[in-house]
């Protein structure tokens, strides 16, 4: 039945003017990076569960990684964060990865897990503490060297908790001193991401508030400084696909951290709660992707697709698989938009035309466009099923309980 | 300097149709428990950062209660955690506490820190798990009748975290089960305190998601239960103040969390980001307290006030001095509304005139009378001043890091 | 191709468990009213832009519904809105209406445009306002007499914008007593739904802020009185599916306002920015028309669903089609949620097994089912172009500029 | 009684550290703009009600501004509005504020209000609207030479309510465009500060949606650019003092539009829901006035304070009035922090003590201070007051209804 469906979906699209074969040459190169820590186990505030099978070291975390890719072929590389996933020697997890037809994605700092972070570490009133976290990012991009990554990701935990604990300006002004110092030591083929948040843990201020505040710091930085948009880290009601397509028109879009979230920085498998956003997201990338303009295009190709997600109830490595698996939809779904339909009903101001080239595709159930394209690449047809028939999650129960956690 | 302070704050007051010795009165009667669990190590999910010198069981943290009500004089109860306070023989801590010229206030239940209740406790599909969860509060019934409380605080963790995880309307129906089995089992002078929030830990939905839900259900249970109002549950821009009056009308308003947040449940020192939102709250009890019906007074008479803080980065009994110090604060202010005066601007709706009447209590400094007021009463005059050069803080050091957390 | 994809889209549903011929007989039940003002000039408070061809009494208004049930099938009531809709003859706009294939839905009371208002209608401190605003309330039940209507839809502007400006107690006994009267004099026949509004036109406060007030009130009331959810009319991130559901396990849920919102009371299209809401709304309720509970069953089928948006920017008459378009695709995309695999999920706390079997039904594109539909029914297959097509809209260009509007 | 109460209140903040008459020299440059547009009919989409005594043109409403001017000591300077302030000869407006004691502050063009605006300004698809909006601008500059005026203030509802709608990218390019052929005929001593919103008109999307926008824009275009912060135009629980202190530490606070909100874009009078929150934006800028960097102290003393709200159901002049006087009570207690206090225990990361520095200013009651302040300029030392009694809004009854709206 399964071709008689990509057939007959085949058909409608052609009449809607698209051509599916240059949607999976797209699909193809859409590559979501999955997170080494969202394998172990998480919580929140309240209570971690642990449970059972989870990874008890950065190599184990890899194999269940690269399960994720084997079965949905779109998540080849899995980001590593300093220090959960220190290891005596980089090379060795890089050939381990390698092995695993996978390979080390974006480097992550951290810099709120030590004690001496508590009021800051980039922006600590104390010199000594502040070169202590740029010590910490210059050995991170000395591990990325390694593990031949050049994406640094950057989420600063840096905030306060009450009006006048500390002063806005000077910790803006450290914070830009020690990215500078950082940049410096960047090779050339590297980019750091810089990451903005609205609150946690910080409850009255973040450093890093918004994409406005990241935006001029990586403008101050230069070329190889981007901004990282990560997807639950947003007031209410905020409009996340126009400051996706505001940073591209700024050539500045670094990267994402996809999750959904329905409240907070819930951290949930993005798609889950608001599917429609997550489309109108990929979009606006879509869209440049075929804009005439040359630095949008190269901007579009070359973001920095992650997953930062914590599944706290459900089993990790399927919930990773869908997560891909709703990356890879949505952005199927966005391919189905007819652009030129669009701009044409942009130009006439005709809201409804508008807005119904944009919703018949979302419309559209493109499960057989991504069966055919996983069949072609040899990814698993029906990937959730095909992990759960492969025996893989029984086998890992003999880790037993605790594993790596943050 | 103190003396003429008062005098012309006394004069000042009068002036405005306000008696400050009926203030102190009801400054008196103004009682705010402490949550022994403040007391404790806690932070974010991200990170715990341990103090020196937090107490290592219950009977430390009722010491450290007692030094915030010897310098306040208006703590003398203090808020215990079942299993957190879990002890031998409660009797033995009732004695202790006593002997600290402090008594132990609302039992709280723990249904959140047991892997059992990862998908619910009183909700749980599960019939064991239920069982377990109502046995647990009918523990706590019988812990509350050794410590001499009367008051079983009840927050709930139940909820989900994905659309489809569970079935809204058995929950609903489980729940209520559980709480009238529970509610069959207080003695007469006991009441239940139900508590809402929007959400956390659930992402997707709480079962108790707002005062609606919590208050319907302390209907059905009968006139022992009624609703728990914490200051931190609301979606942003909640007018607390009209929940806190419509349950007053309704004679159900049980009492109170109190605490501050700017984001989501910060569990920040209350009145530390918004003063103005505890005097409204305040003020709506003041007016309760003095309504023409016996109904609404005795409600507002009886209304639990404890405060359900978390001090991530400031010390804690100095953060839990400074809390019940703005309570205190804005209780006063609360009180120098001259009610005749909003009355009447009200009836004849001068909208600027009423608000002038509200307003104008809250810019007074109400410095002089609450130093009176202690000093009076035999607490501190300075009770932060006091404390700090009380030696109590240093001594307490002997205990080291690693005292009791969540 | 049609009949290919229908036949392919059955065979698809009957292996996941879904018989079609099921899910059009619950189209067939599902009917929503369109606002008779929604086919009038609206706007912001910054600018109301006249558009061409506005209807300009009451009988165009229902000229322009009818157009909309025509084509949707899906329609066949106006909800009206007392003075707006006021004419001089009830009995003629009836006989329009049936003349046009519809009828007229609920009554639609209108306490804020007359500047005795200001301060409040039924809560105003004023008695003869009050008594003014209970006349006009039982003037619409007179109406509702005489269009044979059994609904009174009740949303009250009352609210204030500054602390203290009024009483919150009093105005709730206000209303109360008013509704009181009101329903009274309802006949048995009729029901009044009890609206709730987060904020504005209130800006400190609104008399029935959130479904727990209208809740109260209408359990206070009796059976008769039910509550009205419209899906504008939440804080940020609500749960209003969980809402929904609370109310269906109460037999209070009166009925939907529907329309999009993505920040305040946006009153778009219906679907347009959170078509996953709805799904998740109607979901909801697919299940309690399946309950055992034959209370749960009664309550879900006697919903009215009603329209309330204002078209500022795009044309009255197609946008409402695209609006019951909109609600009919997410109505039939929950009627495919295989229940029986639900719960076996939910029961086993399987949060990916239980969510996928939502989601499944949501991924689903169900033209071919909605386009068989409404051919056996006598609908317009494709109604929006069956509109654009007719020549409807220009016709009515002759009525010019300077229509109806609020 | 007030001579005792400034001579105890100067001994207490001198004991504190503070000089009041520096601060009374402080207060003397805090000048705030009334809008003339606020002194005109206003509402809400659902209704204007019109208060009699409106002023019927733009020199009445200069008179109505000079009252609030003439009793504050504090509001010299009266923004107009254009097209709504349109007159033949603005030279005679000008001199008609002369007398009156006032000026004329900024010019605001109105770009929304115009039928070809409907679907955007200069972000219109449609070059020939476009220009049309330039033309307009450029209109603005001209009317600000003639009066004066070296502000203009640019907010721009452009903006859209549904996905697809525009395209963000070509809109972001053409308001850029618009701007800088804008920017280029400004004279040398003009300013352009541009506003920004998060939501409303627009729906889905908002050209400039936040800070960061309006910042990016200023910075392409030059130094005579700057952003306005209106502080009712963010997400829920923003972080404003955050983003001024930014804003100050790039050059790039051009100025303010004052007024409070709890819900949207509320605009009532300033600090009427949170006085806390103006306090420490005020702060942010006291402290920036003693900055040791000079570009960062001419910024904070460069900045255009406003005022911008809608009385909609409270009289005109004393909303006014007390809106003046809210700001100037914030003002005066931001300057009685003790920065040196304030930034020990910062370096020290003493959290309460921080915060003790910032919120022992706040409970100040600084009316001595201010009523000194206003006898001393020869203000009214009870503006309020002074107003009520001085029979000006019984005399403007003579004007009847139906004056200036929107």
């Amino acid at each position: 039945m399964s071709d008689r469906h990509y057939t007959l979906f085949e058909k409608q699209q052609q009449a809607r003017g698209i051509d599916l074969e240059a949607v999976k040459k797209k699909l193809q190169k859409l590559q979501v990076e999955t997170p080494s820590w969202g394998f172990g186990d998480s919580g929140t505030r309240f209570k971690v569960f642990q449970q059972e099978g989870i990874p008890r070291d950065p190599f184990e975390k890899l194999e269940d990684a690269a399960q994720v890719h084997k079965h949905t072929g779109s998540s080849p590389a899995v980001a590593i964060h300093i220090p959960w996933d220190k290891v005596d020697n980089y090379k060795d997890l890089k050939t381990h990865a390698e092995g695993l037809g996978v390979s080390i994605g974006a480097v992550n700092p951290n810099l709120f897990q030590d004690d001496d972070y508590k009021f800051g570490s980039l922006t600590n009133t104390d010199p000594a503490i502040r070169r202590k976290a740029l010590d910490h990012l210059l050995e991170c991009i000395d591990i990325a060297r390694k593990v031949d990554s050049n994406v640094l990701s950057l989420w600063f935990a840096d905030g306060t908790n009450y009006p006048g604990q500390a002063d806005f300006r000077k910790r803006k002004n450290w914070m830009l001193e020690g990215l500078k110092s950082m940049y410096d030591a960047l090779d050339d083929s590297m980019r750091m991401l810089i990451e903005y948040k609205f609150f946690e843990p910080g409850f009255y201020h973040t450093d890093f508030a918004d994409w406005g505040m990241a935006f001029n710091a990586a403008n101050k930085l230069g070329s190889q400084a981007e901004v990282l948009v990560d997807t639950g880290h947003h007031p209410q009601a905020t409009n996340i696909e126009h400051i996706v397509a505001y940073l591209l028109d700024e050539q500045k879009l670094g990267g994402f951290h996809f999750n959904s979230r329905k409240y907070a920085d819930d951290d949930l498998i993005v798609g889950a709660h608001d599917p429609y956003e997550v489309f109108l997201i990929l979009q606006q990338i879509v869209q440049a992707e075929e804009d005439p303009d040359p630095a949008v295009r190269k901007n579009a190709e070359n973001i920095a697709y992650m997953l930062d997600q914590c599944h706290n109830l459900e089993p990790k490595i399927p919930a990773m698989i869908r997560s891909i698996e709703n990356v890879q939809t949505m952005y199927a779904k966005a391919c189905l938009v007819n652009l030129e339909e669009l701009r044409t009903a942009q130009e006439k101001q005709d809201v409804l035309g508008a807005e119904r080239a944009i919703r018949s595709a979302f419309e559209a159930d493109v499960t057989p466009l991504l069966e055919a394209f996983r069949e072609e690449t040899g990814a698993s047809v029906k990937p959730m099923d095909a992990y759960y028939s492969s025996g893989y999650g029984e086998k890992i129960l003999s880790r037993g309980k605790g594993g790596a956690s943050w």
